[in-house]
């Protein structure tokens, strides 16, 4: 499948598990922190100060193969289904050189006011942003 | 909901993020800590020798309200469906008082040889343990 | 030696590395937290609106022996230093019986203002507060 | 202070916590995950099967200014003391271009036998690596 945006992402010691591999959990950092980067970097976010912020509402990964640190992983980014105020992303985490698709997951945004944490509509600028990830 | 089994589980300071909440990332971390705990505690799993270990292919959390450290959690865990070699868990995260359901989530495992990790029919006695946790 | 305050925390199955016991960088997650909860239930720092709030400009962990998950820590407070601006904590983690010292670290806060960050004189409730953690 | 080796650590969303910077916890890890690549890489060591695997016994931080995800740091590592059977690293963390020091630390391995976590001496290859990174 194909993705609109790529990241390297790296592992850390900590991340490898009593069982010698990428724990888990960990997975949903690299989402979390790939789609946050681009949201900060291409959609305007602005995590300490801005009044709208995205609120994590459901989280999903298969796990097909393992991963081990040192290892770094081609993150890919993609926009599933853009709403009035939430996002579903897709991601595919694969070995650094693309060969292998190590796991598999969505993640959705709900955007909320920061103060009162109602959803609100996607502000423009953003929304033109994601619609870039969106792949047909 | 209801569940076979209850744990009280402590947030760590480092678990809040920069939106002043748990991150949707620490709720895979609870989910994986009450599962194991159980298993090594009421199925026998050693984690550290064990020719059998537990591997995750597929989790998915709903994330219905925010939770807080210092806050601690009632975490219900029960098991939804026990094949041959996998399980697939139900955890339902709460408030300590169980007043209000913070978040719901599944957690498939599947049982490998340590040392092949090809899947393994899990094994007598833990089967019947698991099958403890089934609700009807 | 003797601690003013303890608490019990529970390792999580992500603590443990690859060498099978609790990775040395939660040990710092450990101090983080027993300080912290007791700021908030003691010494009424609140985290989120406060206009203080405590800043670590220093930490050190000597570890002596090795715990792993699901093990629980006692793991004990005191303050070693009380400045005009900072204090200095040391925490004793130690098997859950008390039975084995498993590592021992100090941790320095310095108060600040939440938005000049620069440093202010520790408010006087909070003082007396942390004055009760100094062990003669 | 010049360092013999660096490298370029991304931090994660996850990493800042509730005062909007990377957790004084997380540095811990930025140490652990630059010493353990550069073992792994230039040191030789196996962290799944070799028999001498590096235990920390000793860590410290000072931290000088705070840094925040999306941001990269510089990390610079050297050895300050190689002993019989122990090291100790000193790392330096900077912004990405090197423009300010944001941490300093300190972390002491010893190396045991990974079955009897007895120490041992530090095996040839790897003792001539570890000097390549003392800096006179």
């Amino acid at each position: 499948m194909s993705y609109a945006h790529w990241e390297i992402v790296p592992t850390r010691w900590k991340d490898n598990d009593v069982y010698g591999h990428v724990n888990n959990v960990v997975h949903y950092a690299f989402m979390d922190t790939v789609i946050n980067s681009w949201l900060i970097d291409k959609g305007g976010l602005d995590i300490h100060e801005g009044q709208v912020i995205g609120l994590c509402v459901e989280s999903h990964c298969n796990y097909h193969a393992s991963v081990s640190y040192p290892e770094k992983l081609s993150v890919g980014l993609r926009v599933g289904h853009l709403g009035r105020s939430s996002v579903r992303y897709e991601i595919g985490m694969h070995r650094e050189d693309r060969s292998e698709l190590i796991a598999q997951g969505h993640f959705v945004h709900v955007f909320v006011d920061r103060t009162s944490r109602r959803p609100v509509e996607i502000p423009g600028p953003l929304r033109e942003a994601l619609q870039t990830l969106m792949v047909s």
